[in-house]
């Protein structure tokens, strides 16, 4: 005789919590490299651990989707909050990564700079995703999906200035090459971060 | 004692043919500066307040699809279609940002023939949206497709093309980074219009 | 008197066989191209040819997955995993595209290593996705879910490697445009690869 033990009802407001705590660490952890000013092989190794670490958090809301028959909010808002939470750690870790490969010995104030707005915008996405626990605080997360939107504005604003001074001032080709791709990847968590908010607004709108 | 007033039915192409207007625009008004040769403060401003409404007029799309609970053809393809039309302004916006983030002065023939080749497109996929509104349009919407996936071949041709000729002649590889870009993002606006043609596509194969 | 002759059960299975077997045809010949040095017009005929058929297989599935009202597994799966095969497939080309393009003279032997991962990644797909068939395969089909997630992880630190070396070495910055875009591109192919396995394994957790 057989019993279905896959459980019908899953709220996975906790395995969220979790996996939007790695998003904090990464965040966090990349300002202190920034402000460290260089990255060696224990920061790869830390900032791998975290990345690894968030990616089972990520597998674990998968996989109990894949199992859960009812759900607190739609399967592919889970399914989209659970990928860009995902995304927003693989990006910091990507960034680490480049740092160390095109050796990068001292990182500038615009990449601080930076590091700031991410954990700024990380810890926004952070209460935004807590908040969803409780439908009472949805003035809270709407004003923090606000918050998140501007930041993501002041990064577009950030990168392009950045850019328009790498090639006005650097005159070696593989320097801005380098610096580039880094600004640009900068500001992409932030984009993510902005997604992020795009689902949680959609999740509230349905749930109202 | 409470009433919902949430909308149970929405035709949303209202909406379609307020968003596709915004990306007509985008493209019409990038052929314009691509002819004038130059971006200056001036068209910033203009380029970005078609953006604005084009994000706007997504939103209200979003909205009303997450109020609505009987939609004229899949949740997910309307979803779907709102941010293909929003990322075709995105991305024209985003190039006519970089040609003032790379002081770029001179405007090359290559970009001008790109940019009728986008107008060309974006008007096709205007044509297409709206013609969804009736299904007596299927045999037009079907050959608006087909010209969009042709004018994503001519895109890839003309970007492989120029891009052989740019390593080819250009010596200075700060040149070489700029334009590559700026041509690569170019053909992204035809990918995302064919996108659109899939969508639409898929409606009508189920619509049938 | 009308009947509806649209299927309403389909099992798509023979459809992904056809369009994996593409993919696989690629890498193989990636692999071949890669070994013989250098990319002439022909080769580009060829692998354009592979892409149009692999691009027809993705078609007819999707049309199918349209008019079908049963699938064997969700349909959102479906569509997403025609998806990235057809991704494999052009991501396979746009590398022999940029071959051309750039005038690369001599295919260097980092590209031939990352050929032959490529080929080793996309026929464990191929394998996954044809025992897909039948759920007894299920642990045949993890296991080569795991190999690919290996892979990937292994593609990851060849193209860390291989930039590093490139920045290190090369002092060209046009030769560093160039072969940093192509390696990235490398690495994507495996990225694509691992997207597949997340979805074979979202299926197999839903049908246990």
């Amino acid at each position: 005789m057989f019993f279905n033990l896959i459980p019908k009802e899953f709220d996975f407001f906790d395995l969220f919590e979790k996996q939007v705590d790695y998003a904090v660490k990464a965040a966090v952890y990349f300002k202190e490299l920034t402000l460290k000013g260089s990255v060696d092989e224990e920061a790869i190794a830390k900032i791998g651990d975290i990345e690894h670490q968030g990616d089972e958090a990520t597998h674990d809301i998968i996989n109990q989707l894949n199992k859960t028959f009812i759900t607190p909010f739609d399967r592919e808002d889970i399914h989209a909050l659970a990928k860009e939470l995902d995304d927003i750690i693989d990006m910091i870790n990507t960034i680490v990564s480049r740092l160390r490969v095109y050796k990068i010995t001292r990182i500038d104030k615009n990449l601080i700079e930076f590091a700031s707005v991410i954990e700024e915008s990380v810890r926004a996405v952070a209460c935004t995703v807590k908040w969803m626990h409780n439908m009472k605080n949805s003035k809270s997360i709407s004003e923090s999906c606000v918050e998140i939107n501007r930041l993501e504005n002041v990064g577009d604003s950030m990168r392009d200035k950045m850019l328009a001074e790498l090639f006005e001032n650097e005159k070696d080709p593989i320097a801005i090459i380098k610096w580039k791709e880094i600004y640009q990847d900068a500001e992409t968590v932030l984009d993510i971060c902005e997604d992020v908010a795009h689902v949680v607004s959609s999740i509230m709108v349905k749930q109202a």
